[in-house]
């Protein structure tokens, strides 16, 4: 949104989902919804957990990509600062006056690079990820060029499958040459086990997190046998942040689904047996949808489609209804089976999105919603920016 | 983009993905990029075959989202006009000097049936589908209330399974209620066959259509003895438009896909057996990835992952390439399988979508290029218009 641009000055259906003080029920559709108290006892229950495990949580700001919600992370949940994937989105962050961002990935492009050097004029503490020992000297170039400091942390690829070392003396390797390079500081390890954070069961979780941590541990105690200190050893996600935490290894958290939920997240299971949408984390994110068609007996058509979420993870569940069923997507239509024939045309209902992350990567705004009401309208500030 | 922001001064990598007269290789990563040669040509020869078949095009503008695109197959494709899918795409069009807009869908919400009955005063010819006795007098009252005319298209659900009526007496009653309601005026009958689209054998695609042309038929008959004509028969795709345009039936096109291609369409068949992405239709869609660690030797990580393009439809697949494969897709990663280790960090790749319409949505600029050149941005301008 251009800086210039009121909210009240927007026209509702056109450019933004709904107004402020408008009641829910004529929010136009389909929309990203916050139950802002569910929204705020998570971010309040993550900090809690958090701040009571002696553990740092850099939120992961890719997830909700908005200022506002990582502003709520820090004021309400504690968080240190926020973490993010791309530069382009980092720099929406620090323009946003979050103090301490760290782009979680490898900065390659030389436009990027330069980017990236530039952040800390912003205001930012500016972190990134380096897996590979020809990408020191470009950023440390770049940030003699523009005279900041970059800090960097050396990535390992600890199961997720993608960027990062493997080997701890490949880590040490980029950590020397990190340190000895002008205008760049080492500040520890990222290492996110991507790959098995949604795994339902409890046991392969903490199976598969226990390999990372030893593996993390061997990089941390040799670097710190050459003399060489991890401020940060980040790493962690909704499935398995007590795993880190109990690590004796990890110090900062990065976890994001946890503040909204969606349906892939929330089939997990807690170290009881129970999903972890049942009593660990609330539905906190819907997309509001209407049924726009009834013309068959046992079907509803609904306005939110491929365009109005992403189904990689599965389709998007029907929250607080067993009776009607959400069974196809396309480009901007969902099929909602109805056997029984209770839906009418223009009926609301709230999906729970199959994954948050590239949903709300589709939508301009979030409409956050109390008692009934539209309490505020949130910007998607990092929507788009891939880059 | 607001009104007022010249593209001149945006900032590449910020902003926008490119400037103007950029070498190709500088395109800010991920980004969406149009090959203008092969776009054009492709736009060309559909506009000439509706014209040797007697059939206008109205072309499917909830495809790319793009008022420049939509012009482009206007004045070199000879498109009568666009169709959408939502009421806030048809305001883009309209205020973007299409003259001809039909919201190929159901509009039933009170607040988008007043925002539709206030689009003529765009200067468009404004026309929508109805599938429900029930929403004639919604659109009637709506119309009469802004001074302005709705035509509307009894839509007919002739395979897709999604909105539309079933049945020739459902289409006489409903289109018999439009006649007599003030503001409206009948146009005609909107079938499209969504499902068979994407099927892969020519024959099955025929079966498909001839089971639609059957039933669309026996309803245009009926309303001629009933003395009503349809003005518009409207319907047909990629994978079938030249079923609809020998069928003596239709006489309008909605193509979309055909101006762009996707890795999905270009699956399928044509009569002689061959892929329509090898001969009928051209590649002019790519998602220009970059090459951001290769830690492991035999895979490359690139930068579009679920936010750069919509997986609903399959993976992407890597254009002109047999050596390298994308075989993995998360959130900002992608994973490129490089058995021979041929590739390098800041490689740039040409991703064919799996799914075009819903990758175009998730960007904000189409980089027009001709040459090894950039010559063009076209905002996505209807990118988020899902209300």
């Amino acid at each position: 949104m251009n800086a210039n641009v009121k909210i009240e000055d927007l026209e509702v259906g056109y450019d933004i989902p709904a107004a402020i003080g408008m009641d829910e029920a004529d929010i136009q559709t389909p929309a990203l919804v916050l139950d802002l108290d569910a929204l705020e006892r998570n971010i309040k229950k993550m900090g809690d957990y958090a701040k009571a495990h002696g553990m740092r949580h850099r939120v992961h700001g890719k997830m909700h990509k908005s200022v506002d919600v990582a502003q709520l992370q820090v004021v309400l949940g504690g968080a240190c600062g926020v973490c993010c994937q791309k530069v382009s989105e980092a720099e929406v962050f620090a323009r946003g006056g979050i103090k301490d961002v760290l782009v979680s990935n490898q900065v390659r492009d030389p436009a990027k690079i330069d980017r990236l050097a530039r952040l800390p004029k912003l205001g930012a503490r500016t972190i990134c990820c380096v897996d590979d020992l020809a990408n020191v000297a470009d950023l440390s170039a770049a940030a003699v060029r523009h005279g900041t400091e970059i800090e960097c942390l050396v990535e390992i690829d600890c199961g997720a499958g993608r960027c990062g070392v493997t080997t701890t003396p490949e880590v040490v390797e980029i950590a020397k040459a990190i340190e000895a390079a002008d205008g760049l500081k080492f500040a520890g390890i990222q290492a996110y086990q991507g790959a098995m954070q949604h795994m339902d069961s409890y046991d392969d979780r903490k199976a598969k997190i226990d390999i990372a941590v030893a593996q993390v541990k061997d990089a941390v105690d040799t670097l710190k046998a050459d003399g060489i200190a991890c401020d940060i050893v980040g790493g962690g996600g909704t499935g398995s942040y007590y795993f880190e935490s109990n690590s004796g290894v990890y110090n900062e958290l990065q976890c994001g689904s946890y503040a909204f939920m969606d349906a892939d997240y929330g089939r997990i299971l807690d170290e009881n047996g129970q999903r972890i949408d049942q009593g660990e984390w609330e539905n906190a994110l819907f997309i509001l949808t209407s049924v726009m068609s009834h013309a068959k007996a046992d079907k509803a058509i609904v306005d939110a489609g491929l365009k109005a979420q992403s189904v990689d993870s599965g389709l998007p569940v029907i929250f607080g209804r067993t009776d009607v069923e959400y069974v196809k997507c396309s480009d901007e239509h969902g099929v909602v089976a109805d056997p029984d024939g209770v839906l009418k045309v223009n009926d609301k209902l709230k999906l729970v999105p199959g994954h948050c992350d590239p949903t709300c990567n589709v939508h301009d705004w979030y409409v956050g919603v109390r008692n009934g009401k539209v309490e505020t309208l949130w910007p998607v500030s990092a929507r788009g920016k891939a880059y």
